[in-house]
């Protein structure tokens, strides 16, 4: 059986999940099914040395005693063939392990950095994440707003992007985005501009770092956010991929904000996403004489997207009930102190309640290195224990 | 009794109507209780004599056999004591006559003229409108969306006001606003520029014309629509009366659309009458850094008001289901042709079906003059009856 949530997999679970993330296109529900019960081992095996009928044989085998088979077999057989295929493009444990050594993280379900919200996504959740940054995925994600639009933004989205993210951002909340030209690429600077925290999910593998004018970027948000992707670091992106891409930019986040989209844009489908699983849909109004805009107008139309024209606004929409919404005093922190891990705690620690406190101070308080404090308050501002202020850093009323 | 629909009033009845609307404030509820059931020349003439208890005695007697009274007996008291102390202000009858001669149309309740949706004010229904303009009131606003907004308009608003004013009124749907600077007056000049009928409701009598910059616009409207008051062509205007007026605004129309507002607006007053009258309400976006769109937003985000781009947008709310909305295959024209008095209907009859005529043609087969042809093609638009073309006029696709 597969790990369960809390149970860390162990290595060669997570290069068999490696492997068949490679086999399978993102979001293969087929994948997804077979993976509920099959473990990532047993399925790499039969696909490698498996018989013609190996699918219809798992996907019995899965089933039997939970009821009756949720893949046919003609489609798990035809799935399997169509992976045997692409046998050759699975790159060898070694090179998974350099990858690793070299900075990237290969987290699947049951590591404590994977963001269990991904389960929403049912049979569609992706099989691995590949990750690179400072920032703790789950971690960083409790709190977080996907903030999304064309890449062929105008100034006023521009502006209007980068004002909202930062003011997210400066408010504790994580920025997601697809690291693509235009409003992604305000939102991740809006929340960089305030020391905030923003993750970039691509839809290329990381050491790819599509679109190659944001390799700048790319380094910044590892710095302190973290860049996420399903493929292997290597991997150039595919045109679907876009599209597959935005179901993990609208499970990982709390809600999805449409800055501006055309009427036919890959943001309005980040929102579909988003809507799917349940959660808030907002948009931006602008000009009704901006095509730019249009895509958003008919989102609060038809599609019952909150008008929103603020961080003020997504936040009402997002926190839970009582929580921002009520002013500072009303805020929780989203992970509570005693679950933090001992290094964290340190950290918070040091930090004073109403006087702020540098980093530098707050490093040697804590009697940690600067990186480490500059990570660890990053991650306490994403869960609501600490809050920027003039002079550095300060605990967050309660 | 008071006249009931589709009985006019007679002149002493409507003289009477007059005197009472200059005693009582617009949409004074005592009035309009007891005017639901004591005949106007009876309220006046105990206004005029009656004793200290006059209040009291006509609400206990008209409400004795159907039930309490509506009104309670000192509220009456009181109301009639304010409404005696302006018996100086009353015009006399000969001068109601001047102003009749001289172009004033005096309508109340029972009148053909008269807008039966008024009705659903209640008690706050106006006591009488006094009418100035070639169009005919009732047939005007049949098919009529309010389009209000701002005195302090932006470029972006004048624009997109216009625009949607005249795409409306090109569509054959009455233009009614509020005749002020700024979005109202873009309401009405995207009607007139499209040769559309247009309703300017104003706060200040018809001859006083407030404001004064607009005498020309009025003056133009007069010419193909009309001008609506609940005042006596010579009073001023005052600051709660351009309130009030937005209840007349709201209840002529089948819905109402703001252009842009800012937070504090009366524009928003406009609306928030709409909604209370279940009659749709529409709000134009625009850019999130324009405070004269926060308005138009906060109607979006909290009261439930549609987000529409164009004239196209508002005719889906305001339409009867089947109509424009499929097209103008769909359409049905809201007075049918056997309704129509005879000159309209010789008028109709001389429109060709495809083809287009001019209008002094159209005036020559009807066997009436111009101004007549002219003024007749209004009143067919407006109902639905004929549409203009590169010739002229010809009959709607039924």
């Amino acid at each position: 059986m597969t790990a369960s949530q809390g149970e860390p997999l162990d290595t060669q679970e997570r290069y068999s999940r490696a492997a068949l993330s490679c086999l399978a296109d993102p979001g293969d529900p087929v994948m997804g099914a077979l993976l509920r019960s099959v473990p990532p081992a047993e399925l790499l095996a039969a696909i490698v040395s498996g018989p013609p009928n190996a699918g219809s044989t798992l996907a019995r085998s899965a089933f039997c005693d939970s009821g009756p088979a949720l893949v046919a077999g003609p489609v798990a057989d035809r799935a399997v063939e169509r992976w045997r295929m692409r046998l050759p493009d699975v790159p060898p444990a070694s090179r998974l392990a350099a990858w690793e050594r070299s900075g990237y993280r290969l987290v699947g379900p049951g590591d404590a950095e994977w963001p269990t919200q991904l389960d929403d996504l049912g049979d569609a959740r992706p099989v691995v994440l590949w990750l690179r940054g400072r920032a703790d995925l789950r971690f960083a994600c409790l709190r977080s707003v996907s903030v999304v639009g064309s890449r062929a933004a105008t100034a006023y989205g521009t502006h209007v992007g980068t004002e909202v993210a930062a003011e997210l951002a400066g408010l504790g909340w994580t920025v997601i985005s697809g690291g693509a030209y235009g409003i992604d690429a305000c939102a991740h600077r809006g929340a960089l501009a305030v020391v905030g925290c923003t993750v970039a999910v691509l839809a290329s593998g990381l050491g790819f770092g599509y679109p190659k004018g944001h390799d700048e970027l790319f380094g910044t948000i590892s710095g302190t956010g973290v860049m996420v992707s399903e493929c292997p670091p290597e991997r150039a992106p595919t045109r679907p991929g876009f599209l597959v891409r935005n179901r993990v930019i609208a499970a990982l986040s709390r809600g999805t904000v449409v800055v501006e989209a055309a009427l036919r844009s890959g943001a309005i489908n980040t929102a579909r996403h988003a809507q799917e699983l349940n959660r808030p849909v907002m948009a931006v109004p602008g000009p009704v004489t901006s095509e730019q805009s249009a895509g958003c107008h008919e989102l609060i139309r038809t599609c019952d997207a909150t008008c929103v024209t603020s961080a003020r606004d997504v936040i009402e929409m997002v926190a839970p009930l009582g929580d921002d919404q009520r002013g500072p005093a009303a805020r929780e922190p989203a992970v509570p102190a005693d679950r933090l891990d001992p290094v964290t705690a340190s950290v918070l620690a040091a930090v004073a309640r109403r006087a702020g406190r540098g980093p530098a101070t707050i490093a040697t308080l804590a009697g940690v290195d600067l990186d480490t404090a500059l990570r660890c308050l990053g991650l306490l501002a994403a869960a609501g224990h600490v809050e920027r202020c003039e002079q550095g850093w300060r605990l967050r009323a309660a």
